[in-house]
């Protein structure tokens, strides 16, 4: 491995030696360390290779060791939904309120209950395609219908009005709601604020509401800026429900903690009853919205260090993967993975996978229509949150393969 | 407050001084003391009212300080399931492995999770009335017709033939499943061995699936012994699922985790399904796991100290209420509430629980049909889970308004 390289903009936090690889081994699952063999570097599931952030840790200790684990109130903590209140005006301008929030454990939990509350059998829901496979399993859970749109393929990607003809094209007497990924998994685009304002307006001025899933939306690399879809307006603030969650950038998956913030008093009230809070059958742990509270309260450091060092892996990533023969790659305006397309290596996604786990001994995600949709076909997916001795011995092995085809 | 009359079995772990109500106050919900005006006691919803025992505190501790928060797997940890499988295997000679085991996000997610998974919709479930108002919850969420019997009524309590005819007067042809609370919430009963046998055996013999919510289990009172349902016989072993949690031995309730425990390798992996556990959807915090992996591994004299001190907290309890004019009270076998019939002083229990909050500042919870099932009525339910001085200032207080009337 090589060190000495880390990002300059946090020499220590993110070097080499903060990759805790003993206890990953044992730690980190859904495809990482702990579920490959020892000699296999896993980039695959969208998961920080770093301990979290000291002040999280700190924080968890002292209240880990007061003792106290009573049960919480059905909608959050009043610290947490004061802390998400707060974090939502401070970086992103949305104005919001402790009740506007609800705290959920995860995101895709969220996605679940947001679906669940808001949708009928049969009705039908605008998805983007390609987009994260939870899109389509929320939908389809409730009984609705997933309509996949090509919403960011070619020049939908800056061009509105191209993405909102993509969007009418699939409009029907059933479409009810419009979801969006923002930032983008996996195609890792974050949408210009006029892009989304058209894109939100249409939706709301054609009776759809809309899912804005910002999971992602901590990982942003200037110049692009994230724009949160319910400040566009004061009728998207009606209309938009927000679904946030701690995994990403602050790397808190394993405690499964999230949240809906939406403005309409009735529709987060339906989302609270559809999330089964109140009966004690659903909710967030504690201790993971005592961990989300730290993360917003004292995190904001450790964040823009995070997302420095990943800007470096990001454009190091790019520039390594543009070498392989006739891939395509885009470095990511948003998101710590990258979706090159590798269909002029091998027209099988899950075949390339196989083969490089195998020859390179680096675990991929395929761009399978399983898990990304059938937009995703011919491309993979990669996760550059490790550190810089990590990533350059992964792409090292990958090159041994890829550089000889 | 009187103090210095702990328990002697455990002298200083459940001292009044040990019951951290600066905590408390801020941390303890569900209609306790973070909910209710600084002069009221709550003896409310069923939580202990001491921190956790010093090994969950430190285990929790060590896992925070060294940071790494990824992903845990579908089913749960490995060490999570090793413990529940040597926990039951230890604590009550189930036989049970890990694959047995599934996490789940406290006991009332896995009640409803073993609800989807295991009916129909108009499919009928068998619960006892009175019992907690999950039960119904559970069953009608999922569709299906929760069938109320009065199986722990006067002599049913000790002759399984009495509660077998009960039974029989409900059993119809969409029966599917029969649900039991053991030990019982909220009358405290720990069915003796043959009783349970002979229940058990013919709703096996009917066709029916059984579920043994044995969240309670841990706490039970000699020479009460509890029996596990799946114990009974091999063929109890297919036919039983076992829900169990970490809130009531081990004050976990906000951490939310708990389990499923089921020998049939099909039915557990459709109560996998119906938990959403492989798409990330559902699952329990891998925190909360380390909690209840610590509580079973190193917690077992902590919770004897526990039940010690709450048996002679039950006795005091008992007589006390006894003396109140014309209320019935049976000292409960297991658990950690009371549930005296009061209708000697209001028939109406909600109006004297308000009576009781204004007049004597102790909140208890009404015996509504709303909470525990038409077989309530008449009746409130306490909770006697705090330190000596605490209760005897609670029971003091009643006395005031309730020896006088």
């Amino acid at each position: 491995m090589r060190t000495g390289r880390v990002s300059p903009a946090a020499p220590g936090t993110f070097a080499d030696d903060q990759v805790p690889l003993h206890l990953l081994r044992t730690r980190a699952f859904n495809q990482r360390w702990a579920e490959q063999p020892l000699d296999v570097i896993p980039l695959t599931a969208a998961d920080p290779d770093f301990a979290v952030a000291p002040c999280i840790r700190e924080r968890l200790v002292r209240w880990c060791s007061e003792g106290v684990m009573s049960y919480g109130p059905p909608l959050g903590l009043p610290a947490f939904r004061e802390a998400v209140a707060a974090w939502m005006q401070g970086t992103r301008g949305l104005r919001c309120g402790p009740a506007d929030v609800l705290a959920t454990d995860g995101a895709a939990s969220a996605m679940a209950t947001v679906a669940r509350a808001s949708l009928q059998p049969g009705d039908e829901v605008l998805i983007p395609d390609p987009v994260d496979f939870l899109f389509r399993h929320a939908v389809e859970r409730a009984g609705a219908v997933a309509v996949p749109v090509a919403l960011h393929r070619g020049a939908c990607r800056d061009d509105a009005a191209m993405a909102i003809a993509q969007l009418k094209r699939h409009l029907g007497s059933r479409s009810r709601m419009l979801w969006l990924c923002n930032p983008h998994n996996p195609l890792g685009l974050v949408p210009a604020r006029a892009w989304l304002e058209a894109v939100v307006h249409w939706a709301i001025g054609h009776g759809l509401r809309v899912l804005s899933d910002e999971v992602w939306s901590d990982i942003v690399y200037a110049p692009h800026r994230h724009t949160s879809a319910a400040t566009l307006s004061p009728e998207a603030a009606r209309q938009v429900v927000m679904v946030y969650g701690f995994s990403k950038g602050f790397g808190l998956a394993g405690l499964r903690i999230g949240c809906i913030v939406c403005a309409d008093p009735a529709w987060l009230r339906r989302m609270a009853q559809a999330a089964e809070a109140e009966s004690t059958v659903g909710g967030a742990a504690t201790l993971s919205q005592v961990a989300a509270v730290a993360a917003m309260e004292d995190g904001g450091d450790w964040l823009r260090g995070f997302v420095e060092h990943l800007r470096a892996q990001r454009d190091l990533t790019a520039m390594r993967i543009a070498r392989w023969p006739g891939v395509q790659v885009a470095a990511p305006q948003g998101t710590f993975v990258m979706f090159p397309r590798i269909d002029a290596i091998d027209a099988d996604a899950e075949r390339l996978c196989t083969r490089l786990l195998a020859e390179a001994r680096v675990a991929l995600v395929p761009g399978s229509p399983r898990w990304f949709g059938p937009g995703a076909r011919g491309h993979l997916r990669l996760c550059f949150a490790t550190s810089r001795g990590l990533l350059e011995r992964a792409l090292d092995r990958l090159d041994t393969v890829l550089l000889r085809s």
